[in-house]
C-alpha cells in the first residue's frame, strides 16, 4: 500500500488505475504492536490499523480488493489469477506494471500435533485476534512460547502481563541470537525477572494434545504444560508465487530486486518482507522482514514505478526492543556475523548511565562495540540498559553506515545536559574505549 | 584535569611530573549540573563533583594546587608566575610543556547597580553554593533572569521549582536564539506554562539597590521586582592571560590550536572554553562553551601532550536542553547562521510522534530540517518536543558530520519498535519531506 499511495501521488486516476488485491482483511496495519495489543498497553485492536481498505479507495483512488487472493501470475501475458474468496470464484486480471508485496510466511515447525487448537503464530492482524480470543474464551493458566527472537520475546512478556504462566522454549543456549552470548544474556535475566521460566539449548519436538487442543510442549529435555502456545520462530520470503512465475529469487529465498526495487523481470517490482536486500556492511544479501524496511521499500518502489526516482541501496540490521523494563538494540554485524563475513574483529563493552550520574532518574546501560582489526572501522553495535537506552543505537547505525571508524566516532559532536546523558556519551566512552584497544593492539 | 589525566596514562611519574594550578578550590565538576541543584532535583552539591583535587594526587600523581592563580606567562623562559591566593604569595614555576585551561569568563553587563548582593551569574561551582545560600537566607520571593540562553532557560525553571515568582528578560523576540523562532516560540510557551513571565524585545538596563541588595531590574520598558538575580548573559573564552603572552587569539576572543590541540606557540598546548575551534558545516571558527567539547578537547590535548595522538577535527554545533517538559535540541546551523555562512538553504518542519502513535505514553515532537539548496545537503537540525525527543538529535548530528544529503537519509536504517518510534521514524519523516521539497524546487 505505500508502493500504491506513491505511485498515486506521481500519476492520477487519468493515467494510473490501481488494483490492490489483499487475502486477509485489513491493509496497512502495524504487526509489531500485536504483543501490545495482547498484553493490555493497547485496548483497542483498530488502533493497530494506519488506514483501512476504505480510505484507500476513497481518497487515494485505490481500488483495494480484499479477500482476494492472487494464486498466480502469467509474466508473459501480463496477468494476475485472482481468487475471490467470498465468491470461491476465479478470474484473470491483467496489468501494465505489476508490484509484489507478498510479505513473509512464519516458520512452522513440521511436528506432531502442530495444528492443534490453542497452538498460534504472531504475524498477521488476524493472529493476534485469534490470540486474544482464545485468552478470553479458553482462560488458559500456562503458556509456552517457542522461539526466542523480537516477537517471541515480546509475547512472552506480553502474555505475563496478561496474567498468564509462561515458559519459553529456544533451541540456542540464549535468547535474541542477533545479539552476542554476552548481551543475551542480559536479556535472558530481564525475562527471568518478571517470572518467564527460559528452557534454552532445547527444541520444540512436539505437541500434546487433548479433544484437539493443545495441552503440553514436547522438548528434548521435558514436557512443558501449555493451555496456549505461541510461535514465534521466525518468517523467511513469502516468494513462492513469484518464484513460480519465473521471477529470480536469491539465495536467501527473497525476490531479487535492484537499488529501484525492480525485479529481473519486466515491469515487476517487489518490495517488503517478500525481497531480498543488501547488508551494507556484509554486503551479502539479506531477507530482514521489518516493517520499517517495507515501508522505505514500498515508497521506493511506488516513486519509481510512478516515474519518479528513489533508491533502497540496503540496510545496516538495526533492530530495537523492549522486554519488561529492558531495552535491547542492536546493528550491523554481531560477532558471529562479523566472523562469517570473513572479518578479523575485536569488541569492547562499556557501561554506563543513560543521563548524568547526579540527574534523578539515570539508570545503567551497557554499550558493546565490535570493529575491525586494523582499520579500526565499526562493524557493529549492541546496547541493552533500561530508560533512554536503546534509541541511541540510531546514532551508532549512522555511523556505520557512513563506514565510520571509532576513532573517528570519539570526535563525534554529541548532545549533552545531565537530563539526556553524561558528559562523556556512551557512545563516545565505547569509541573511546574501542580506539585505546585498537591502539594496544597496533604497539 | 582531563589532560593531565591523559598525559599521565602514558607517562608516569619519574617521565612527566605535572602540576595543575586552579584558582578556585574544585576540579573537575558539572557546572552544567547547578540549575539542578538550585531547582531541588540534586540534592547534595558534592555530587556535581567528579573527582577532588585529593583523587588527582593520590591516584593520578598529579600534583594539583588549588587556590593558586597563574597570572602571567613567560613563553621565553618557559614559566609561568604563580600566585598563592590563600598566602598571596607569588613565585614563578617553570616547565617544559605548559597546557592552558582557563576557561571562559561570563558576560557581565556594565550596569547601574551590577556588583549589587542578590546579583548571581552562574559558571562556577562557586555561584551555584551562592545561589543556593542567598536563597536560603535572604528568602526572595522575586527572581528576574536576564538572558534567554540554555543556562537562563534551565535557572528560570529551577527558580520556578524552588517556589519563586520568575521573570526572564531577553532583548531577542525570543528565547534560545540557537534556534529559529519557530521552533524557539514552542520553547517560550513551555516557560510560560510553569508560570516564568516572559518580557523578550528589551534589555536589561540596570539595576535598583536598598542598602546594597538588588530590588528590582529596569529593562527598556519596565522595572521589574527583583529579590534575586540571575545573569545567564553567556561566556567569551577567558584567553587573556595567553594573549598577554603572545599566544594567538583567534577572531571568536579564543586561542588558536590545531586539531591536536598545540597553540602556535612551542610547547604550550590549550584545551577548553578558553580555545576556539572550527564549526565543520560553515567551516568558520568559533567558540562554544560546553563540557563535552571540553573533556574531548582535553583528552586529546593530554594524549599528544603525552607523546601519543589524537585530534580534535571540530563541532557541528549540538545542543540539548530540557526546559519544564519540553525538550529541546538543535545541532548545525540554524536559518540566519546558514545565511550568514553564504548557503542558500530551504527547511522543512514536520511534527510526529515520539512513539507509535497507539504505544502509551507517545507525545508530539517536532523536527526541523535546514538543507542547502541545488545539493540537499544536510545544513543544520532541530527537534522541540516532550518525552524521548530531544537524543534524536545525535543522530542528525552523525548525519551532518558526514556530509549526508536529505536524500540520502531517507534510506537510513533506524531503530523501529512501537515502544521507541513510529514505524516511519521522525528524521525518516522530515528526510522525505525533505527530498520532496528538494524535488518541487528543482522541477
Amino acid at each position: 500500500m505505500s508502493a500504491a499511495s506513491q505511485a498515486r501521488r506521481r500519476l492520477d486516476g487519468d493515467r494510473l488505475e490501481i488494483l490492490a488485491f489483499e487475502r486477509g482483511t485489513a491493509t496497512s496495519y502495524s504487526a509489531c504492536g500485536i504483543p501490545y495489543y495482547i498484553g493490555g498497553d493497547v485496548g483497542d485492536p483498530d488502533a493497530l490499523i494506519t488506514r483501512t481498505p476504505e480510505v484507500f479507495r476513497r481518497d487515494h483512488d485505490i481500488d483495494v480488493r480484499t479477500r482476494h487472493e492472487v494464486t498466480e501470475i502469467d509474466l508473459d501475458r501480463g496477468a494476475v489469477r485472482v481468487r475471490d474468496l467470498e465468491r470461491a470464484a476465479e478470474r484473470w486480471e491483467s496489468y501494465d506494471r505489476l508490484m509484489i508485496a507478498t510479505g513473509a510466511v512464519p516458520t512452522r515447525p513440521d511436528l506432531p500435533g502442530s495444528d492443534a487448537e490453542g497452538i498460534h503464530g504472531v504475524q498477521v492482524l488476524d493472529d493476534g485476534l485469534a490470540i486474544r480470543r482464545d485468552l478470553d474464551r479458553a482462560k488458559p493458566r500456562t503458556a509456552v512460547v517457542v522461539g526466542g527472537g523480537y516477537i517471541g520475546l515480546e509475547m512472552a512478556e506480553a502474555l505475563v502481563k496478561a496474567g498468564l504462566e509462561v515458559s519459553l522454549v529456544d533451541g540456542a543456549p540464549q535468547p535474541m541470537r542477533t545479539l552476542d552470548p554476552d548481551m543475551g544474556e542480559l536479556v535472558a535475566g530481564a525475562l527471568r525477572g518478571v517470572g518467564v521460566a527460559l528452557y534454552l539449548g532445547e527444541q520444540a519436538e512436539g505437541f500434546e494434545t487433548s479433544g484437539g487442543r493443545v495441552i503440553a510442549v514436547r522438548t528434548s529435555e521435558r514436557v512443558l504444560p501449555a493451555d496456549v502456545v505461541i510461535l514465534g520462530l521466525g518468517v523467511r520470503p513469502n516468494s513462492g508465487l513469484a518464484e513460480a512465475a519465473g521471477v529470480e529469487i536469491g539465495s536467501t529465498g527473497g525476490i531479487v530486486t535492484d537499488r529501484r526495487m525492480r525485479t529481473r523481470a519486466e515491469g515487476v517490482w517487489a518490495a517488503g518482507d517478500c525481497v531480498q536486500t543488501r547488508h551494507l556492511v556484509s554486503g551479502e544479501p539479506v531477507a530482514i522482514a521489518l516493517g520499517t524496511h517495507a515501508n522505505k521499500q514500498g515508497r521506493v518502489a511506488g516513486i519509481n514505478l510512478g516515474g519518479g526516482y528513489a533508491t533502497f541501496p540496503g540496510v545496516v540490521g538495526t533492530a530495537v526492543s523492549k522486554i519488561c523494563k529492558v531495552e535491547v538494540a542492536r546493528t550491523g554485524l554481531n560477532e558471529r556475523e562479523a566472523a562469517a563475513a570473513g572479518f578479523d574483529s575485536f569488541s569492547v563493552v562499556v557501561e554506563s548511565t543513560t543521563r548524568a550520574g547526579y540527574y534523578p532518574g539515570t539508570t545503567s546501560m551497557k554499550t558493546k562495540l565490535i570493529a575491525e582489526r586494523r582499520s579500526g572501522r565499526l562493524l557493529g553495535a549492541q546496547i541493552v540498559g533500561e530508560e533512554n537506552a536503546a534509541k541511541r543505537i540510531d546514532g551508532l547505525a549512522i555511523a556505520l553506515w557512513n563506514g565510520m571508524t571509532v576513532e573517528q566516532m570519539t570526535a563525534l559532536d554529541l548532545g549533552y545536559a545531565p537530563p539526556f546523558s553524561p558528559v562523556w556519551d556512551p557512545i563516545l566512552i565505547a569509541a573511546r574505549k574501542a580506539t585505546e584497544q585498537a591502539e594496544r593492539d597496533a604497539g
